[in-house]
């Protein structure tokens, strides 16, 4: 049997030639991988727009990882970050800040509602001691694009630096540096640049990193340093994942292919059509409006109907080939189909119609979620 | 032309299914890929002989990211550590420590000596503050294999907590928790074990991590949320290297099948006497005596002939198919080739053939170094 299909938010289905660039060992000292070290970390910046005021520098791990970094390497130990919160990702950030010992604050809007622009104007001129901003482009938790743009703005106006993390929409959604000012941008390998998990990278402004040596909390999460030793030498200071960028730099090679940024996001606002046509007809409802729903991922309200049960529905459609992925809400049941990854038209219909079946042998008519302002038992 | 050999500390060469095992995409939240995590985590504590007493944690990212994960989460605040330390790696420990604001003291032996059980022993007489010790097990600055046993039974007595880099060593050297009492191993998946590079680990015993909660300096590299995310679900909390993991998980049988540590490690010590008997036919001297030599990777010292360039040799053996490592001394010029990874008697013959080869090239007569006590120029 094939492998499933991952609808999920990460790690997701890739090409297989992605994977095949994984069949060869490379010596990390090697002038053909310090070539590919170039290459990757080139085409990276240039996808942002970003090739002639920052740089790429890449991080072993997840995502989570590069975050960590850019908020520990680029908040200096005096510095306060303003984090825009309505998700997990965005709560992360707070962790992370917390938990490394830098001075931070939130701001929180519902998870089905976008960050607001104006409250961020309020609380830059409310206080001058603010010297970064972060917030998600994506929001996972739902899906929901955030208004980086207006953010970015507002920011620029203030004087402060802008960390985006731009995880789960890199590559297929528009981020432009000199449309979108910001300080970094973080992100990783294996969304919508269909690489496979294990490395992020963070695209930052070069006079921001240059400052920002000894700022870091970690030897391993050190940006500058990290930076320092690609500059060098163009190696990793520390043992790089070298399939892992064999298979981004292949990848790359196939966003290229597909047209960049615009000819992939293209792709997922297909799939991201025939998966909301086709779940609507079922009776499904997603959790946002249009204008806040992200050609990423889809957040569905949990079906009424008692016979819906979230892990026979989950195993029904593993079984016919698709993965799809719990709901990470506080305010609602819910579950998670993504459009991301190495997916087209035919797989979402497909997927649909395993949705289909899957209520269809469980009994279950229709996807309907209980409608607001009914009594929940 | 098929990949050259890599006779480095890492990354290795692996075997071809090894490789295979990445052509297959995994959801990190699936049952079969929480079946892989939790067979790898136990097959490595067993490696230990510590599955009864102790947990294996992986950690996203390089071996260095496992030793950062090992410090701050099991050292406290307010603990103190002492580091031996005799080459890069045990350095590497020290700045760890500093980084992450741990108060550390350190005592160090020359880069060719192994480090001191007796200066280890009257340091803990002295100052009963040290909570713990961390040691490097092979150095493979030098290939130097330190006497951690000894030191292990040092830290019993005086009731401190040990920590073991063996990074380059576990699953080819012996390391049984049973014998040699340890709170924590760090080692990674592309060493002895043949994996490919993209994960670190840490087997500590389950007391100290039980005690650890609140310690770490960073959200990414805490071991101790990193193991309650395993056992709660048998997920990772962030984005696993999938592909590096099922790698691993055929690196590990593969390793089982070779006859485990033993024959890992009999193997590795046939393909040493190979490269060293056919390195001294040619002049070559090691920089360490047979007592001190680890079977993982051998310090040559640099040939005193002038027209040896190690820049022409290295290209020569790459030419041939064989990828070198320059030298990490500080005190004399070398260079180092490896025994480990997919590598068999053979290979070693290729390669001693290939550097007879290029320095036939080079016109170079012989590989002897300048000997202790020439004036050098």
């Amino acid at each position: 049997m094939p492998d499933p299909y991952l609808l999920t938010p990460g790690p997701l289905t890739t090409s297989a030639p992605v994977k095949q660039a994984m069949l060869r060992d490379w010596g990390s000292r090697d002038e053909t991988f310090i070539a590919m070290n170039r290459r990757v970390r080139a085409r990276l910046a240039e996808l942002a727009g970003a090739e002639d005021t920052h740089v790429c520098v890449p991080v072993q791990g997840s995502g989570t990882f590069a975050v960590e970094a850019a908020l520990g390497t680029l908040v200096p130990r005096t510095g306060r970050l303003l984090v825009l919160v309505n998700g997990a990702y965005g709560r992360r950030m707070v962790q992370i800040a917390r938990v490394i010992g830098r001075d931070c604050r939130f701001l929180e809007t519902a998870e089905n509602e976008p960050v607001s622009p104006a409250a961020l104007d309020r609380a830059l001129d409310e206080d001058p001691d603010i010297t970064h901003v972060a917030v998600v482009q994506c929001e996972t938790t739902t899906g929901l694009l955030n208004p980086v743009e207006e953010v970015a703005a507002i920011c620029a106006r203030h004087g402060r630096a802008l960390l985006i993390d731009a995880m789960s929409g890199f590559g297929a959604l528009p981020l432009d540096a000199r449309r979108t000012p910001f300080e970094a941008v973080m992100a990783s390998a294996n969304k919508c640049l269909e690489g496979v998990p294990g490395l992020g990278f963070v695209i930052v402004r070069q006079q921001a990193l240059e400052a920002a040596a000894g700022n870091a909390h970690s030897l391993s999460l050190d940006l500058h340093a990290q930076w320092r030793g690609f500059e060098q030498n163009g190696q990793w200071r520390f043992t790089p994942p070298t399939h892992v960028l064999a298979a981004l730099d292949r990848a790359l090679d196939e966003h290229a292919e597909e047209g960049g940024v615009a000819g992939r996001g293209a792709r997922y606002r297909r799939n991201l059509r025939v998966l909301l046509d086709g779940m609507a007809a079922l009776g499904f409802v997603p959790l946002l409006p249009a204008a806040l729903q992200a050609p990423i991922i889809v957040t569905f309200r949990m079906p009424a109907d008692p016979r819906f049960a979230f892990d026979c529905f989950y195993e029904g459609l593993r079984r016919r080939g698709y993965v799809i992925y719990p709901g990470k809400l506080t305010v609602a049941e819910s579950f998670r189909m993504g459009c991301i990854g190495r997916l087209d038209v035919a797989v979402m219909q497909g997927a649909v119609a395993a949705v289909a079946n899957t209520l269809g042998e469980m009994g279950v008519r229709s996807g309907a979620p209980q409608r607001d302002g009914d009594s929940t038992p």
